[in-house]
């Protein structure tokens, strides 16, 4: 049976999703959610998820929603990624939910997707501050390591990598971080990676030919 | 072997693992970290928890940093709190996580916690925003439910009430939420439950007091 993602290309959270079960050979196929002309604050998709929020995953009768639970599900269905410590893949999966991703997908979304009129430059600022000292954790982390929570990748790298292959500005730079530099090539050199706007349908292009149009 | 507990009361990522232990019956007990004077930023709390957060838990060899990693092994470990069905609990600790204690926690420390002269309205103003959707997304789950994830309290419950019952002001008032505020209820009536200045150590109170000394 295969299973269904929820997605659309610009969605990090997504990503995490979509990598670990592309990387894990899991059956899949993405539903393209257009998140930029309101698709998840109709009633349609509050039915299908009360958050409000991508990914979905469905398989069957299972629906499942927050990329964690996702990822989790994936791995201990194929014994793959799932690393041989729970409690420190998970703990790097909290850490990148509410301190990188949460506060890294707003800022790039304010910054890149918002109408540059409407751009909170105060919020921004605040938000690029406060994403310092979490890029600077990481990166003393992975000093003298390969992969985040064990001597093999896992769900841990496939969740705080999400949103940095993004070639959108966010006030991220690869060469100001070495140790994430070369640990984001390790995950693009695994066998299957792809960049999510080759994994998910949409991308910031599609919008910019359709609004030129 | 009594558990340790790096916290201070000020701190709802704290009191989800305190909360959880309290209600398990769980042998542990408080070690305070003076947050306020910059006890989270030494080497030596670094040394603890590279992540450089609170709450960090500590019971023999076996450290724990991350709330939601602490409540699952407690909850594993004493068969509490588990709910029936682990993917729909953890589903509401990531929401909590990313979506809910990331945005009030924020709000409330540039509300309350930050000297006046320096709160960022503009900041303030922008999760105040982003966190009505939140309110309105858990209140509509409790609509005909007694638990968030199960019909008997889990630790998805002690995730999401966290900073709800701080006195100070963070845009949230219980009586335009009248499920979230009768959850609350049903949860403060949990034999042995406790509020978070009164679980931890420390409180805007002694600081007051210091202050004005």
């Amino acid at each position: 049976m295969t299973a269904q993602l929820w997605c659309f290309g610009e969605s990090g959270n997504a990503y995490k999703a979509a990598l670990t079960m592309e990387l894990a050979g899991y059956d899949w196929s993405p539903v393209y959610v257009d998140f930029f002309n309101g698709a998840s604050r109709t009633p349609e998709f509050r039915a299908l998820n009360e958050m409000g929020e991508i990914p979905v995953f469905r398989e069957g009768d299972l629906t499942l929603t927050q990329s964690a639970v996702i990822q989790l599900h994936i791995a201990e269905k194929t014994g793959r990624f799932q690393g041989s410590d729970r409690n420190e893949v998970l703990r790097w999966i909290m850490f990148d939910n509410h301190k990188l991703s949460a506060q890294v997908g707003t800022a790039r979304f304010l910054m890149n997707f918002v109408p540059h009129d409407k751009r909170p430059q105060s919020v921004i600022d605040y938000l690029l501050g406060r994403l310092k000292p979490v890029y600077k954790t990481l990166e003393s982390h992975l000093e003298g390591r390969d992969w985040v929570a064990d001597n093999a990748p896992t769900i841990a790298d496939f969740a705080c990598c999400s949103y940095l292959y993004y070639p959108e500005p966010f006030g991220f730079d690869r060469a100001e971080w070495p140790n994430i530099d070369r640990w984001l090539e390790a995950i693009s050199a695994l066998p299957g990676w792809k960049h999510p706007y080759d994994l998910m349908p949409g991308n910031p292009s599609d919008r910019a030919v359709k609004e030129d149009t």
